[in-house]
């Protein structure tokens, strides 16, 4: 065993409450479960091999694995999984992320559109790794609620999904956020942390902009994404 | 020079652009500037140092408080400054954080605050270090931007700024976000990262919920938080 590297066939669910959302949601894509020698007895333990058993999940016992793959002190389960995708959909709703480059900031997108309903994610490379351990953390799980495609090119989606409602987010959009509506099935789309969303994207279905004062450049990339999936949804709570 | 600590009089503006920041909306609080050997000579160095003269802040060379200070390879400018706050008004609408524990969700709530024009912050303590140099480069220089009180309990802050419309947001609230109306002057109260409001506050004001998926426990915070002021100040903008 190794420290995680991108270009792995698995990736890992660091911690019990995460091991649980992968068994729950992904439990086809489950490799392996780690327990900790400093894993306590009880009810979670119980349910978590019980889980395991269910899934047909091997468990493996040693503290070997968490030296290597976890920083937390208090990590005592991992759950290992392949990574893999259950693909976008043309019916549903889509994020779509060009050149993400914030694994945490991927995550908590993924949290948010787990929350909001819109579980389709389209990522446009180059970008971080959907699966990189820090990402799944960040999600809280919510990576294994998703499907996700991954594209190398926006060009190459929009050819792959044609026929769509385009909402690209830029400063200079002409649509303000809260007078826009967001025709299904939509794609919301977002550029890079520090670049944004290139000028091309001017031409693109409906330039959304997030009014903001002066005092700030941009919104922060996931709370940018999570504004306007609540704007979007909220007439579907 | 010693590493930041809680208790130290001053904190730091670790990068340029944190640092104009800084000298631009708090120059009374900044005292010093470091430059690092490695920082290139050119248009921005000459307008630091240009308004470093303004602010009648001296200036340092020196790579030493770089190695202590600064774990980023690419910062060569630092800010330092002291850590005293304009109070908050009774006019102005607030934002409350009870016992945040997390300094960069701390400083993504500030960075959406200076965004949406609501510059009053209000921590109720325990709390994370509204002044810790990750709070600061989290909110992007926002903190600059913010008027903060802190209380040791919420009872001592509605005792001291009374006749306010309170706006606790918690899981059983009764109104939804999406149909919420927030009268001037307003408080939006959130609580803390894992623990939320505690219930004592469904007897505060009007509770409001952001309704969500059961996909997902909770929203993260300065998410959470980022709606709600999208959602109070749209009017606004």
């Amino acid at each position: 065993m190794k420290r995680y590297r991108r270009e792995d066939e698995n990736s890992y669910a660091l911690g019990i409450t995460l091991t649980f959302e992968l068994l729950k949601y992904a439990p086809e894509y489950a490799r392996k479960v780690y327990i900790h020698s400093k894993m306590q007895e009880g009810e979670s333990l119980d349910k978590l091999l019980m889980l395991c058993v269910e899934c047909n999940v091997p468990v493996e016992y040693g503290d070997k694995p968490f030296n290597i793959l976890s920083q937390k002190e208090n990590c005592f389960v991992i759950g290992e999984f392949k990574k893999s995708h259950r693909d976008v959909t043309g019916n549903a709703n889509h994020v779509v992320l060009v050149n993400p480059s914030n694994a945490g900031n991927m995550g908590t997108i993924m949290r948010s559109m787990a929350g909001f309903n819109v579980t389709d994610l389209v990522i446009i490379t180059p970008a971080v790794d959907e699966f990189d351990p820090k990402t799944v953390r960040a999600s809280m799980g919510a990576v294994f609620h998703l499907n996700i495609s991954v594209f190398d090119s926006f060009e190459k989606y929009s050819e792959a999904f044609h026929g769509r409602n385009l909402y690209p987010f830029v400063l200079k959009g002409k649509k303000s956020l809260s007078e826009a509506e967001f025709v299904k099935p939509y794609s919301l789309i977002f550029g890079n942390e520090a670049t944004g969303l290139p000028d091309s994207f001017l031409e693109v279905g409906t330039g959304i902009l997030i009014r903001h004062s002066a005092n700030i450049d941009s919104l922060n990339l996931p709370i940018a994404a999570s504004i306007a999936l609540f704007a979007a949804t909220k007439g579907d709570f």
